[in-house]
């Protein structure tokens, strides 16, 4: 864990420059707006180590697939976001020297992303190898509202340098990515043109399959004066731009605006792409600047209105979640079932800007609970989308009948990992699907989604497990062999405890839901079976796996047991592992993880979150109390739900603990992983976090429930909820419940067991004990 | 399975032309003499699919490991053995046209490999595009007497040509690498030279490591007459050569001789190696084809007198226990501690050349029981001389202490192996090092050996034991999670039987051997204390270990469970599985074999083989009825271990099935894999089977014994035995064997539990019921 940013309740900010977290830095201040985004790299040259990343939505490159050994299944080519196109980039150049914090001494330096109004400032004061001071001032946006638009404003002020200053900005297709598999390059420059008053590039992936096209024009002024000179044409064969310059004197200002606009196939007919482009950022210039910025701020404003959480008396926890919020929500806009969540977001290449489980496990129910319920709507459409493509990932291991296996990571649907121990054995992902089908029904009261689409995902996710759960003669029960949980430092276990579970779950939520369907939507039930060709008789089997399935429980301990063995191993706890081999992920051979007890996140601890209801608190708490402290979070998703199970267990410190590390994950880098870029989608747990958490929200008995508590170092703390049509406003303080009912039709809703009812337009206020 | 080849005694004979299996005959068409050795590919161009490799002994090149995610304690680099430069070469043309195979008419055709003599003879007719009809006799050897020698003669009859035949020998250092991760050059030319008598290449492996010399000289005839005009030199950069022709009329022939040196920087300095090539290539061209080839066919002779086993009755186990025989004495010589055998000798690029756990499993018994001792010694000083590695391994792992983790597979000690259930995981080979070393001093009766290098290496090998082993508080036994065991059809399980029962063996010989070289050998036992910082104290908690392990056995069955969990599979036979589903490692997704029952050779039935005095033939048969329905045999080191057991307790129709199949596992291709090379390193399990499973070869309390038995079909079996500084013939027919003391002193040995006296001079005959 690294501290290096200054606490604040709206902004991030880097108070020194420190050439040795450049990568880290960038992560945090990445920026977008759903529909591209880049690393919060300098727009000008950084001659030293950095990922100067840009990425596009939607924008996909099937990659070779190698591997050390070939095993059979694996996949041909896996799918990666690729480095788009830098759109950013300028240079500053005195007459002979050119503007490189590697190089230059840098005397001041500030970086600050303004989270409320989404804007990203930098002020710098350098000083050049001969001695040239200046200072440097750089706003940065990428628009919420108009998604094709980015927007640079670049100030330098001479403190005693006299003669020209150029600014150059230019767009460059010329780009490396971090983790190719070949060095290869993955885009095809098919034009790059400079113009009169703009500048474009236009770039294909080598498969063809997406274009995008940059575009920008500009501003120049002299101090306060628009300067509209002809500037120098810079035209190479993948870079295009301008050359703009002004002589100055000391105490003179020379600024640039760079209007860029960004545009992928996705959103444009590859016709009218160039053209399109242009148009749009000649367009944001006609605007200008101010409208610009006033637009996206208001929209930065519209979102806030809902999404923000308040917490009063802890800046780092209030900090900690608006940044999650805030990264998140430029990241995804919920407005495209093309479109998913890079588990990086724009901030990172790692895993390949791949759809993982993280979405449903984490992002659905935030966006359900958080947002107009077309965002989680989209989400789950595109799974359903990509259900052919399902089917075709478990027929290529030997299932057959129309049986699903979601993929680990996927782009278009196909699966695109290439560990054996993921991409065979981590088929407990298959069941967070059908999970948040079911919960999108509960959250929503809806449940014509799963009549329409989400049966059919779950009959073939139900047909993949009815071929893949075998009979122990030896056990008499059903067991499910060769598996890795979601502790995946545990690798091709038997009967782990999690996917058995929430197999059984799957099972009877399906059988459950088809009996509702035929009842309720017959159409639909008949279109469903004739389409998929189920017949009810495939679900005896089904009851039989429900009813004997193998879960077992250690008598002595009351505790579930994560899967067979575990309990053989030495049974320490993390507080035995010295300081400096943490993460272990960073510091132990694979094998000695594998077989140490030590947990990246419980599999019996999500599982007991995920289907609450079912266990009595006695077994909850002795299954956290021995789990918890075996557990290293190395994985973005469990300090959350750890968090959670605290919360409901009454241990409020370590719930709040829990909380801030996974608020907090990236601003203080908790696992040295950071300068990879940032965990998109397990930041929406610190949300979930702090209302299925500390507000103790559930649904129970079909009636939305609360039993709030609060930690000892808040004041209070508040936050919007949608359900069922409605938009609540809730605050919590010390011992004090207050509840608004902002949209929507009056509700009962339980607190701590006593039941009230909320209507419009009243404050319902409770006190608790 | 696929049979192409005749049968015979003495030849491999291919009768006709197939594109379709050249990979699988260049691989059984290999020739080899222990230095160098290439592939049977065709001397003349061939344009269609081929795999021309040619292999120098000694020569690695350490390529980037390549893999899908990396995990801690990969190793960075891996050895493999790279293609050398083409010394085989030759173009053959006519005024414009050239023999190419791939586009000719291809009118009869015969390849043989004379087994007896060591000399591959290719016959064939063909007919150009154009209609001029050839007749091509090859001959070509690589000299086991003068190891630096290959030659070729090179005979072209025309039928109805009419004009100037060319023949074009050539040396090529532009050489693809099969299976090159980057598809990278390894080799750099350094010079490619022709003078007026000779060319050559030099070349240097990229990493500067090891350099190959190659140089030629030729004689050319035509008809019977040398002719010795001056040809055109050819010498590009990295090809070199001569075009040497003749005007023929139909019936006439031209032949060329190619003199072939190959020397490598292993056994000649660097500044000399390119003098010394070329002087060698020169000095055979003076001795001249009859000499060279006649030298050559003596040290057959020599090398058959010993080795040779003679089958009557049953032409097909003759024919291929001979090519195991010929293939493994062709591929290592046994004279050169910085050698071992690479799994596929000289005759494919797969697994890289590097040194597997088969050398001592399966080469070190077979060259201890049939050659002189240092054969065998020269095996284990390579261990010897790698042990400092084997130690950073396990240090780069997390052990310590002089903890030893010999590698997976490797070239100069390195690990170089790089899937986690393999690398980290298969740690049992660590046991068979020890096996072998023991195994050196039984059969040789030397226990010097161990004193002056074994114990070290056992020692090393049990402190990683000490702390690899764990101890279970849930069943009070030593246990040890986590392993591969050598059916790899089961990855990173617990308390594999074969695994535990080793590690006993191994702490217990070294314990004993601990003890002995003590007392026989005090100043070497003080030496080892003081180099390895050892102190018998550690010896206790190996006792510990050996008491503790746990070994489960089902009471039911009077099983050894292969492992935890293996008896909740399905439990089915390979019979159960369709035919064209075979070999399942090429037709089912990796999940799907590791979590059936099938098992790729039999972890039990190994240990039993290797311990076999430990267990009462009730406890064999049950295993071996329990487990072999379930083996695949898809390693080749399973069926000669299958057989022997098999012949143990009594199954003589299984054994001898299961020793056809090691027999023969290249020569029918068994497993469809034979285009990849030979299992050079399985070779000589089809010895051992004869040996130790039809003649029932043991050392029974320190005395050599026998308990023959006959195949049905089989007249008799003839073979020779080292043991002990004695060399024995045996014969075995019907109820009768037959023992002659070649060499040594008058011996004891056991037959079927009755002692006879063997004494020089005479033969022994023994008739058994």
């Amino acid at each position: 864990m690294k501290k290096f940013l200054k606490t604040d309740e709206w902004s991030i900010i880097e108070e020194e420059f420190n050439p040795t977290r450049i990568r880290e830095s960038e992560s945090i201040f990445s920026l977008g707006n759903g529909r591209f985004g880049q690393r919060g790299f300098f727009e000008e040259t950084y001659s030293s180590d950095s990922l100067p990343g840009s990425y596009v939505a939607g924008v996909s490159f099937l990659d070779r697939t190698k591997v050390g050994w070939w095993k059979n299944g694996y996949p041909h080519y896996f799918s990666r976001i690729p480095n788009a196109p830098n759109w950013c980039g300028l240079y500053v150049r005195l007459i002979d020297e050119e503007v490189d914090l590697a190089v230059w001494d840098v005397n001041k330096f500030e970086r600050k992303l303004d989270m409320k109004a989404g804007i990203l400032y930098r002020d710098f004061e350098i000083t050049s190898p001969k001695g040239n001071k200046l200072r440097i001032h750089v706003e940065h946006i990428n628009s919420m509202d108009n998604q094709n638009i980015s927007a640079i404003k670049y100030s330098v002020t001479s403190i005693n340098y006299e003669g020209k200053i150029s600014i150059v900005p230019y767009l460059n297709s010329d780009i490396k990515h971090e983790s190719s598999n070949f060095n290869d390059r993955m885009w095809d420059t098919l034009r790059a043109e400079t113009n009169r008053e703009y500048a474009y590039v236009w770039v294909q992936t080598k498969r063809r399959d997406t274009q995008v096209c940059c575009a920008f024009t500009y501003q120049f002024f002299k101090n306060s004066k628009e300067i509209t000179t002809s500037p120098i044409k810079i035209e190479k064969e993948k870079l295009t731009g301008f050359s703009i310059g002004a002589d100055v004197k000391p105490g003179e200002r020379v600024t640039l605006i760079k209007y860029i606009s960004i545009i992928s196939s996705l959103y444009c007919d590859r016709s009218e792409i160039v053209e399109n482009t242009i148009s749009e950022s000649k367009k944001a210039k006609n605007q200008g600047w101010e409208i610009l910025i006033n637009d996206h701020c208001k929209k930065w404003e519209e979102i806030w209105q809902t999404a923000d959480v308040e917490i009063e008396g802890d800046l780092e926890a209030q900090q900690g979640i608006r940044f999650n919020i805030y990264q998140l929500n430029q990241s995804y806009r919920g407005d495209d079932p093309r479109l998913n969540i890079g588990p990086k977001g724009f901030t990172g290449e790692k895993y390949g800007g791949n759809t993982q489980w993280n979405t449903e496990l984490c992002c659905v129910p935030y966006f359900l609970l958080s947002s107009s319920k077309e965002t989680a709507k989209n989400l789950l459409l595109y799974r359903y989308n990509q259900l052919p493509k399902a089917i075709e990932n478990a027929t290529k291991l030997g299932f057959k009948d129309g049986a699903a296996l979601y993929p680990m990571v996927t782009f278009y649907g196909e699966e695109c990992h290439n560990e054996w121990e993921i991409t065979f054995e981590e088929i407990h992902r298959n069941n967070i699907i059908a999970y948040a089908i079911t919960q999108f029904a509960a959250m929503t009261g809806d449940d014509s989604f799963i009549a329409k689409y989400g049966l059919e995902m779950m009959i073939a996710i139900c047909r993949f497990w009815a071929q893949r759960i075998s009979f122990s003669s030896l056990k008499q029960k059903y067991v499910i062999l060769g598996v890795t949980g979601p502790n995946e430092y545990e690798n091709n276990v038997d009967n782990n405890w999690y996917t058995n579970y929430s197999c059984i779950q799957t099972l009877k939520d399906t059988i459950l839901y088809i009996n509702k369907v035929a009842q309720k939507y017959p159409e639909e039930y008949q279109r469903i079976c004739k389409d998929t060709k189920f017949s009810q008789h495939e679900t005896e089997l089904w009851e039989k796996m429900i009813d004997g399935m193998y879960l077992p429980i250690d008598e002595k301990t009351n505790i579930f047991i994560q899967h067979d063995g575990y309990l053989d191993k030495e049974l320490k706890t993390v507080d035995d592992i010295p300081k400096n081999e943490l993460p272990i992920n960073q510091h132990w051979s694979w094998d000695r993880i594998l077989r140490s007890c030590y947990i990246k996140q419980s599999d019996v601890l999500l599982g007991i979150y995920l289907y609450y209801p079912h266990f009595n608190i006695d077994s909850i708490k002795s299954n956290f109390n021995f789990y918890e402290p075996r557990t290293l979070h190395e994985s973005s998703l469990s300090p959350y739900v750890h968090s959670i199970l605290a919360a409901r267990i009454g241990d409020i410190d370590k719930a709040y603990n829990l909380l801030l590390h996974a608020t907090r994950l990236d601003l203080d880098d908790y696992n040295n992983e950071l300068s990879e870029g940032l965990h998109i989608t397990s930041m929406p747990g610190s949300w979930l976090a702090i209302v299925q958490g500390l507000a103790g929200m559930q649904i129970e008995n079909n009636m939305l429930s609360f039993k709030p508590t609060l930690p000892l170092k808040w004041n209070s703390y508040t936050f919007n909820l949608n359900y069922r049509k409605r938009v609540l406003k809730i605050n919590i303080k010390k011992r004090l419940i207050n509840i608004r009912l902002l949209e929507g039709d009056e509700l009962n809703i339980n607190i701590y067991n006593t039941v009230y009812s909320i209507s419009k337009g009243k404050e319902t206020c409770i006190e608790v004990d």
